[in-house]
């Protein structure tokens, strides 16, 4: 019943022999591996008008150029991860490139920044498509965090269950997310052309500190809460094998392609969203508690699309899409995390386990984890986005900055054909990234960074113990050079608890493999002694011989873990084997009639050295 | 750590020498086998009265002679009871006098009977005396629940650690009990004597059935009601053993007290309530639901014991002293039932493991389950005496009236001195008993006695199958008459993982037991099986067969129950020992960094028949 219920959950098993990969064309690669940098259009713009209307209520206006700050860099990175992609069209990600380039630590700190912005990934992005839903359908609105889980726990199972079927899947919800918000924007600069509507009187009341300067930190705090925008754009180099040949060209224009796209979308809501002055919500973290019903929060975007379309078919189906490319986004980490998990793993930096694939072909124990890791994450974070978007974005930048290094290194080792060129876009790359991580980590420290900035150097200190243990193993492992069968002598103690069929059948077992085989028998109710001894008389007389220990305190452990000390001290070479007789009973229930010392005995004999367990079952048909 | 927890909760063990029984004198004998029976004073005039209110509020004088009735009834079983216990010097509880007398069914019922009442014993009990601390104590008041779930947790440990010192321990709240009862009698009959106080008007509004005219079923009901007073009195007739010699002289005359002390506080109880017009308080179970705070209910005597000596010291002492002699009533269920339960599995109607003698030297199975029962009970019905009573009683009256049928037999078949006389009082007392017995099961039928005629059939049914499922193991395991040992033929199969020291070990001790030894390799991804094998050849070569398992799903399990299955068909007269090699890391953490491949695959053979499964472990020591 298990296995049947397992079957209809995760599907049949599938056999090796399928695991090819997918070739996709462009037009199909490019939803697969877009749909998380995209999905940050739904967010990034409120979080940039967020950190502004929060310092000067009336300098929203600043959203337009930090926005076109971003797009640079955006452009800046994608170019430079255009030469990831032909330098290395297996599959360059920031952990291998790292590591190769740079040395094991870097690699790890890389490795450990992807590890926890996939979790944030999985985390924000299903937080903000819950966002999109309660936006929409205020019945929803004070559920997030079991909307949240419900969203995480299916993307989990249909992982599980493997998502061959991938380029088709993701190409509806991504282009109809693409397609709605170009023609959202392009609307909304036909309204805008028209005349723009008047600034309303500021949604949020004016905070006391509401004559505090435009200092250059909030412009810098506001600038890295917008550089969530650029997550993702990895995606594309991670995943070059996928594409169809030549792979390397496909994926650097499918990159460009993305870049463009993302560019546009972004620029163009934050300037709607600045044309209609559209003020975002207080996030719901900061606001106050009022007893009863939820205060009903909507997104940036759903109060743009509603002024824009007002609350008609098409405001609904802009909803839709940013819910689904969103959770399409969570899911592409489905993907990400288990994949480097399994990298970590087979470089002995994780525990071997996640290396394991299970028999639907997927990485089970990596999915599993991620789903387990995103969970705890949106319960700790009330399923708040504007919370944990501080967390994120670091780990990328973090990787980022590694990843552009490293192939900076690369080209002044190779000095290959054009290597200054190669090395300054870069080096461009890897400057820009990292100053943008320190303004990250600086403006978002207090507000959560910090907790990202302790964890990568836990998880690096987690994964090199995790690495001296696989080598403390082997290296106990190893074959000596002088191995080769040395004959063992060996001993073999049987624990006798009455005379009957299974015990006869388990002392004859005994006997067949040493010839220096002893009865045990632990004396509990010394009448029954007596008994016992003269039934072993009359069945097994002299052919074995019959050890009976006194228990004092009734326990049979005690004795048996103390004739056994005193088994191993007669001989030096010895092994010892311990064979219990055990009862197999049909029916579950039965079970509970027959006492469970044989489970207790072999517990205790887990951690003794020296001892083997033998394990002699009597089937019981009634 | 665990073990030191264990020590100070349950006590450092007890060697099996020092079980000898201490015996009791008259006087400490007394209050160790009364507190069950003299604790229903408690709650026995007030059952009546409850009764008689709710029908016709008015008639509540018909609960003096209702009380003599019952008064008559307790004499009747104490000279009954006289009987079994010259009788039965060693001892002589229902299941075995029945058992013997009258057959094996009628002791399985009567033993069925007084499991169901010893657990209702320790609900019925503390729930009372949790009732006497919330009454005198209004703000412990709507904490029923969690305060009796403290008690039977208290009770269950102190039992587990073994009530040894028991004579004095129990002397001191029993005689408190009795004496400040009959300072309360005395008291209050002095008061009475001056002049009875008038009658005040009704508490409990009159219901509109209050013209219901006084029925035969009302007055059967309240005397059923009555009838709790009853429980407990058999008491003495188990425990002769534990009186000083002459112990069945000592014994009866025990019992006389007993009753003579009982019927008097009963007695007295009953005529003072009605002297001084006390009327109980409705039930909590009937009492209506109020928004906020619980109502504040006090029990009759708490009412009784308010009047006459008001809100003082002595008041207090009255509730203290009544609470106490409850829970020690709840406390002698905890020997009954576990030494009941022993006696039905010693006769294997009950599983083998309440027997065991825990290194307390008690039967700890016995007191577990018994104190898991009534919290149940407890739960189940909301720690309201008023609920739990209908279904009490019940089991009492069905022990009675087998074990003094079962006298009659045993006087009819011996034809001893004077057989007819004793056969006589014993006949009246199976004859009184019986009849009480159906009163009860009738008038209480529905609100709750309906539950206990199901479950003693039922739980007969369980006995026998548990019987039967022993006679079948007993067969199974009979051992047969050309036995000896046979020299056994066995097929060693070693599951190799891969190479190294811990696999060669396991290699060596596989080749040691056995020449036909043989190494499996199931192989989950085809490019490691050449490197394996490769290393086979260098470390083992031929010294050893190796078989190389496909396994397209990626199972290691399915390959080998499959290869399992043919090594089986291979000979017939064969035992196949699986050996299982298997990493013990000195800390725990360090176990999840290695697959637990080899606990899947034990537990999958399980049950498969004719398996022999030895594990040989590799102790790392780092």
């Amino acid at each position: 019943m298990a296995i049947a219920l397992r079957r209809l959950l995760f599907g049949t098993p599938i056999p090796t022999a399928r695991a090819k990969h997918e070739r996709l064309p462009k037009l199909l690669a490019l939803p697969v591996f877009a749909s998380d940098a995209l999905s940050s259009v739904a967010y990034a713009t409120e979080e940039i008008m967020l950190v502004l209307v929060a310092a000067v209520p009336l300098m929203l206006d600043r959203a337009v150029p930090l926005s076109i700050g971003i797009a640079i860099l955006l452009a800046i990175v994608a170019f430079s991860y255009r030469q990831t992609i032909h330098a290395y069209p297996m599959g360059g990600g920031a952990y291998r490139v790292a590591k190769e380039n740079l040395g094991v630590y870097p690699g790890l700190v890389a490795g450990a920044a992807l590890m926890i912005d996939y979790v944030l990934t999985v985390a924000v992005s299903i937080a903000a498509g819950v966002a999109a839903i309660t936006s929409a359908v205020p019945a929803t609105a004070g559920h997030n965090v079991w909307l949240c889980l419900l969203f995480i726990g299916l993307i989990t199972v249909l992982n599980l269950r493997g998502v061959r079927e991938s380029g088709v899947v993701f190409a509806v919800p991504t282009y109809l997310f693409v397609v709605s918000l170009v023609i959202l924007i392009v609307a909304g600069l036909i309204r805008l052309a028209n005349g723009a509507p008047p600034a309303p009187p500021p949604a949020i009341p004016i905070p006391e500190h509401a004559t505090y300067p435009l200092t250059l930190f909030v412009l810098l705090r506001s600038f890295a809460a917008g550089c969530t925008a650029l997550t993702g754009v990895e995606a594309v180099s991670d995943g070059v094998p996928a594409f169809r040949p030549p792979e390397a060209r496909n994926a650097s224009t499918t990159l460009v392609m993305l870049a463009v796209i993302l560019i546009s979308m972004f620029l163009g809501i934050t300037f709607l969203a600045h044309g209609f002055h559209i003020q975002p919500d207080a996030p719901e973290s900061d606001l106050p508690v009022v007893g009863g019903g939820a205060i009903h929060r909507q997104t940036l975007v759903s109060k743009l699309a509603q002024v824009v379309f007002g609350r008609s078919w098409f405001y609904y189906l802009i909803q839709t899409a940013t819910a689904m490319i969103l959770v399409l986004a969570a899911n592409t980490a489905y993907a990400d995390f288990p994949r480097l998990g399994s990298f970590l793993a087979r470089d002995r930096f994780l525990p071997r386990q996640l290396t394991n694939i299970g028999d639907r072909l997927v990485f089970t124990n990596g999915i599993v984890l991620l789903g387990l890791l995103s969970a705890l994450l949106v319960i700790a974070f009330g399923g708040d986005t504007h919370a944990l978007l501080p967390l994120y974005a670091i780990g990328v930048f973090v990787s980022f900055t590694l990843s552009q290094s490293g192939m900076v290194m690369r080209w002044v080792r190779q000095r290959g054909k054009a290597w200054q060129r190669m090395a300054l876009v870069n080096g461009i790359g890897a400057i820009a990234t990292f100053v943008v991580l320190c303004i990250l980590t600086v403006t978002k420290f207090v507000e959560g960074a910090y907790i990202v900035v302790l964890l990568i150097p836990m998880l690096v200190a987690l994964f090199r113990s995790i690495e001296r243990h696989y080598q403390q193993v082997r290296q106990a492992l190893a074959i000596e050079p002088n191995s080769g069968f040395r004959p063992i002598k060996h001993t073999v103690v049987v624990l006798v608890p009455a005379m009957n069929q299974a015990v006869m059948q388990t002392l004859e077992y005994a006997r067949s493999i040493s010839a220096d085989a002893r009865a045990v028998y632990v004396e509990m109710d010394p009448a029954e002694t007596a008994a016992f001894a003269e039934r072993w008389t009359k069945y097994v007389g002299d052919e074995m011989p019959l050890v009976i220990l006194e228990s004092p305190y009734r326990s049979l452990v005690q004795p048996v873990l103390r004739y056994l000390d005193d088994v191993d001290a007669e001989r030096h070479d010895d092994v010892v084997t311990v064979i219990i007789p055990e009862m197999v009973t049909p029916r579950w229930w039965q079970k509970l009639l027959h006492n469970q010392n044989g489970l207790m005995l072999k517990f205790s004999l887990l951690f003794k050295k020296g001892i083997v367990v033998t394990n002699v079952r009597y089937h019981l048909d009634t």
